[in-house]
């Protein structure tokens, strides 16, 4: 467990609760099995930042998760989870808004499969400004715009909507998990809504 | 009114409509100044490709106008028209939206001002696929995806929903306005929607 | 010339510079031309944040030009101008490029036409993070490569090759034009440079 | 050989041809660590479509790579390879480049992380236009720009410089593995290069 990260247990999906029958889909994988892949591969993720948009598309509030990790330290992230085996980026996409935000939060899966930003985490701190002790990931990154209920799930002890002069204090791009103040200040870019 | 191209007088959008006050509105231009700025700069333009989307942001539908056009042609067009001074780019294509689909077609302006592409036309037809014999013309154009009920207004006759199979077809991208096939063609291109 | 701001002579291009005969070339305005166009519609324009990338295509410095405005003060920009009429969006980047770094920077413009933000000046400062006090100007801006020798030109006084960190920090993009240091952060962001 | 496809053997990367000490780097697999990855997760890999374009940036030419397989057919692709262990998107964009083009190709690394499009290969046919019958393979697709001298290596036979208009002709689509035809649109459409 310390192996692969605090909150590796809780992140790893779990097929029970979404009725999958994990011994029949492949794309679910033992601890151990991710574990050897992890060294082996590089992990595709996507990532979603949750935005409220306005009528105009302008983005009114960006949606936070805070979490707690094991050595007491909460921290703040995006919907997150890999990509399975045999599974579009679009479904892991949907699957893990379902999964961190509940479902009834409507997520607006976008049209176009183009990522606003690609990002690279490395498992050494201090290469780059993203990091994962777990793995070598490099996750698709989309704006997400969500219009039901929010509901944060599974390990994820809150969420918080911020307007984007709210997200961009130093303080709370600061607190990002792994080095994602970078990627929330990337996004707010992307959204002409910086400032 | 043949200078400006056949269907000129319907395209300017009309300020009664919108229930604005055209003498106070210095974006609305007299036709006298419509012409003259024509012949000093290139006009902005916003474009919109309607489209119908399912739960996992894949494009089912396209949308296409049909407009007559005063030789007793008709053609296939997207939604567009003019950025008016002081106008933003989102205020812009929400308002075109409006104009061309009516008031309940609900679009969702896109969160990030950035077009899948640029468009140039140009007067003289054969310098680039797309022409628009009245103007030098540069259109920043998106992909919208609409919800509510679209009831074509002006001078659209009719707005007719294509799978994007339907919409790659020879004969459609042949239709289109000014050369705008290759444009669908792009949408598509940009949604992974293409074969 | 207080009209239009205060160094309007200067960046309208000089057609004798470019060997253009202006009588012949509709592109060029007389400032009365040009003034009366600026009542009436929004005007396009192209803007370039010049870089210098390394063998990878990471960012390695950022050109910004440092230019005198007639109250004493400086300020810092990218290259910008005006889409003239007849005139390609391409060409345009070229050509203001050109004007603004010298003939021998070797500028690589982009492959694709779309740009990486779509920059809204409204003349009122305050109602967006950009303003221009002589116009209703939409930018298409772009981060172009440069490999040759810069040579500013025209009212700059000077290009200064700043490094991400350099150009992130917050006095300089407080000492940029008409609020770009928004677009800096944009420019940065959509590099992975950020931090 | 016959289970993970014809010209596997050929694909991955040879550490001998870069100087790499297989034992000691991570990044590089067996071919049964591959096997038995591939039965996990989706493979990242990184795609090229190699241009080369004039001073405006514009395309002139889009280079395929034409490779025989097992079974007697000859058929065209892009520069591809795998994202290795511990190597960043960029460091697998270049070294790829190189594998196929020679190491005097002199290719242009995109400034920007964002590929043009992210390309899904299911093992079954037909279930999306894209298939790779050794794996599940998600791609992240780059136009990159080549100046230098192209020889190519490993397994391809010949390097064919094609017009726009040529490669979108329908038998050069047709004849692009694994469905990349679509890929092959999507980049013209993405240079503005259709038509």
């Amino acid at each position: 467990m310390t192996l692969f990260g605090a909150h590796e247990p809780e992140r790893e999906p779990n097929p029970e609760v979404f009725g999958v029958d994990a011994q029949a889909s492949p794309g679910w994988l033992s601890q151990e099995g991710l574990a050897e892949t992890r060294g082996r591969v590089p992990i595709l993720y996507v990532e979603a930042v949750p935005v409220r948009v306005d009528h105009l598309g302008q983005v009114e509030k960006v949606g936070l998760l805070l979490r707690g990790s094991m050595d007491g330290r909460m921290s703040r992230s995006f919907v997150s989870g890999r990509v399975l085996l045999g599974e579009t980026v679009r479904r892991a996409l949907l699957r893990n808004l379902e999964k961190d935000l509940g479902p009834a939060a409507f997520p607006r899966i976008p049209a176009s499969p183009v990522p606003f930003t690609v990002a690279e985490y490395l498992p050494l701190p201090g290469v780059t400004p993203l990091h994962d002790p777990r793995q070598h990931a490099v996750s698709l990154v989309y704006v997400v715009s969500v219009t039901g209920d929010c509901q944060p799930r599974q390990d994820a002890l809150e969420l918080t909507w911020l307007t984007p002069a709210e997200a961009s204090a130093p303080e709370v791009l600061a607190d990002m998990e792994g080095g994602r103040g970078v990627l929330l200040t990337q996004a707010l870019a992307h959204l002409n809504a910086l400032g």
